[in-house]
C-alpha cells in the first residue's frame, strides 16, 4: 500500500467570487463562482500516513515552518475528513510549500487544501474522482473545490455536501489569459477569509449581489466560450466591486483595500480609456489587485505596473492544469 | 420695491446621504436624507434684478469668475424658476462667493443654490416661507433643500414638488458637533454629482441601500435626539460606504475615492479601536473625508489628521444657522 504521495496543485483566481456561506459547517456558498486555475502559482504537498503508529500527533510543516498545534488545527481538521472517508485513524506528516509568497493576493488556502486532499487521498490508496475530491476539498476551504480542475472552472453552489462541487468549463489551452498580480502590501489580514464569509449576510447589500450574480455568471461563461475579453472584463470588475461593497458594509466593516489598491484601480481605468489597453481588475479578500488580460497584452501591463508607486512585486501566471502527481525522482 | 438682496447660507454635511433620483426633472430623491448645516462653510450671494431692462442676459459671477453662458446655464435655469414664481422676466446679476475652496469636499451647490433661492426671492419682494423656498432650492440642487434650515435637518423624499421638502429636526445649539474635512485632492471630479444621481439605479446594490435606509434614518434621528455620538457614528459610516458601493457598482463605475481617502478611513478606524477616539467618517461624492465628532474631541482629531500624509488642508465647521440676510453696511 502506498503510504505517501506528493501533488502539485495550482491556486485559482475567481472571475465571479465566492463570498458568504449559506452553511458554514460544510462551506455551502451563497452563489456559484467561476475561476481560472493558475499554472505558475501552486502548492506542492506531501502527505505521509503513519501506518506504524510512531507519531503522537499530526505533523504539519508549511513553507519550512513546523506549525504549532493551534496553527495546525485547520489542517488536522481536514486530515480528520480524509481519515473518515478511508475509515482509518493514522496520524499524518504533511509537508507543504507554496511557490508564491503568503499574503500575496494569491489564495494559498485554495491550492493548499486541494493539494492536501488529493495527496492525502492518494497516499491512503483511495481512488476518488475529481468531483468527489472537489467536495472534500471544499470543506477545507471553499475555493479549494475549484483547484481540483485545470483551466476554467465553475463551482456549483449546490445544496449539500454532494451537490456543492466544481466542474471544468474549458481546459487551460482554451484561452491564453494571464493573471498579473500587483502585490501592494504584505501586511497580515485582520480578518481571515473564513471569518469574513460568516459576516457576508450582515451586509445590507449582500442580497443585491446575490440577486444579480446569476446574470453575471452567464455573461462570464459566454465571455470565456467566445474568448471575449471586452465582455469578460467589465463583469469581473463589477463583481469584485460588488463583493468589496458587501465586505465594507458588513458588521463589522471589512475594508481590505489599501491606498495602493486605489492607485492601481484608477491606473487601469485610465489605461483602458486613454490607450485602449484591454486589462481588467479583480480583487480577492485583501489589498492586492489581479489584472486579467490576454497573453499579447501581458508584457505591456507588466511594464506599466512596474512604473506605479507602492507595488512590492508583480507575479504573473497563465492558466494551468489540474492536480499533478509528483514522483520521488521528480522532486 | 427691493431689487437687490444678499444672503449668507451655510453648506451642509449629510449623515444619511442623498444619492439617486426618482424623478430627475425636479430632483425627487430615492430616499430621505439628514444633514447638519455648517456655520463655517458658507456661500454669500447677491442677486440684483434688472427691472430697467439694461441687461441682455443674466450675469453670473462666482468666486470672482464671470461665468461664460454654458457654465452659467444651471444658474440661469434656476433664475428662470424664480422668475416663474414671481411672474416676471427681469434679467439678473448674480454675484456669489464661497468662503471655502471649490472641490474641497464641501458641497458648494447646496449652499450656492439655497443662497441663490433666498436672495433671488427676497430681491423680488416675494415673501415665501422656508418650506416653499426649500422646494424651489431643491430643483437647483437636491441638497440645497436642506440648507434652508439651520442645525439638524431632514429632507423628506416626498412624491412631488410640494411634498419633497426639508424641515428642521433641531436647532444648531442642540448638539455641538464638528465637521472636520480632510481635503486630500483638489482634482476636478470626472462625473458631477448631478450626472451621478442619474446612474444610481444602474447599480445592482441600489435597491439594497434603499431597503435599509429607513432604519438608518430612524437611528440617526434618535442619535441626534439623544446626542449619542456612539450611536450616530456607525450609521453614518455605514451609509457613506453603502452610497459609495452604489456609486462604484454603477454603470459606468464611479470611483470617487483616491488613495488618500483610504489612508484616512484606516486611520480613523485605528484611532477608535486603539485609543477610543470618538470620530467617525462620512464621504460625499468626492475623495475627501469628513470626520464627525463632538466639540471636545475636535482638537485631537485635527492634530492627528495633520500628521497623516497627503492631506492638502483641513477645514473645521460647527453646526450653523439657516439663511441670514446681509445688509449693505455689513458687507
Amino acid at each position: 500500500m502506498t503510504q505517501t504521495a506528493t501533488y502539485r496543485v495550482g491556486s485559482n483566481i475567481a472571475f465571479i467570487k465566492y463570498w458568504g456561506v449559506a452553511d458554514a459547517t460544510i462551506n455551502i456558498p451563497l452563489n456559484n463562482s467561476i475561476s481560472m486555475t493558475l499554472a505558475d502559482a501552486y502548492t506542492t504537498t506531501t502527505v505521509t500516513w503513519d501506518v506504524d503508529g510512531r507519531l503522537a500527533t499530526d505533523e504539519v510543516t508549511v513553507d519550512g515552518e513546523r506549525f504549532a498545534p493551534k496553527k495546525a488545527q485547520r489542517v488536522v481538521d481536514h486530515l480528520d475528513r480524509l481519515r473518515a472517508v478511508a475509515g482509518v485513524n493514522y496520524r499524518a506528516q504533511v509537508t507543504s510549500a507554496n511557490n508564491f509568497p503568503m499574503a500575496s493576493g494569491i489564495a494559498s488556502s485554495a491550492s493548499g487544501f486541494a493539494a492536501l486532499t488529493v495527496a492525502g487521498c492518494a497516499a491512503l490508496g483511495l481512488d476518488l474522482d475529481p468531483t468527489r475530491l472537489s467536495a472534500i476539498a471544499r470543506r477545507g476551504s471553499g475555493s479549494a473545490s475549484r483547484s481540483l480542475f485545470g483551466g476554467f472552472v465553475e463551482w456549483e453552489q449546490g445544496h449539500d455536501d454532494v451537490t456543492s462541487v466544481a466542474h471544468q468549463l474549458y481546459t487551460e489551452d482554451h484561452w491564453d489569459l494571464r493573471d498579473i498580480v500587483a502585490v501592494i502590501s504584505s501586511e497580515e489580514k485582520k480578518v481571515s477569509s473564513a471569518g469574513g464569509h460568516l459576516l457576508a449576510l450582515t451586509s445590507p447589500l449582500a442580497e443585491g449581489r446575490r440577486d444579480h450574480v446569476d446574470g453575471w455568471l452567464a455573461e462570464v461563461r459566454r465571455a470565456i466560450t467566445e474568448r471575449d475579453i471586452a465582455r469578460l472584463g467589465p463583469i469581473i470588475e463589477l463583481d469584485a466591486l460588488a463583493m468589496h461593497s458587501v465586505m465594507m458594509t458588513s458588521n463589522p466593516s471589512l475594508l481590505y483595500w489599501q491606498p495602493g489598491t486605489l492607485t492601481i484601480l484608477h491606473a487601469v481605468q485610465h489605461w483602458r480609456e486613454d490607450d485602449g489597453l484591454q486589462a481588467y481588475f479583480t480583487i480577492d479578500a485583501g489589498p492586492n489587485v489581479h489584472l486579467i488580460c490576454e497573453a499579447d497584452t501581458a508584457a505591456e501591463v507588466e511594464t506599466r505596473l512596474a512604473q506605479l508607486p507602492g507595488i512590492e512585486r508583480v507575479i504573473v501566471s497563465q492558466a494551468g492544469p489540474g492536480p499533478m502527481r509528483i514522483f520521488e525522482d521528480q522532486t
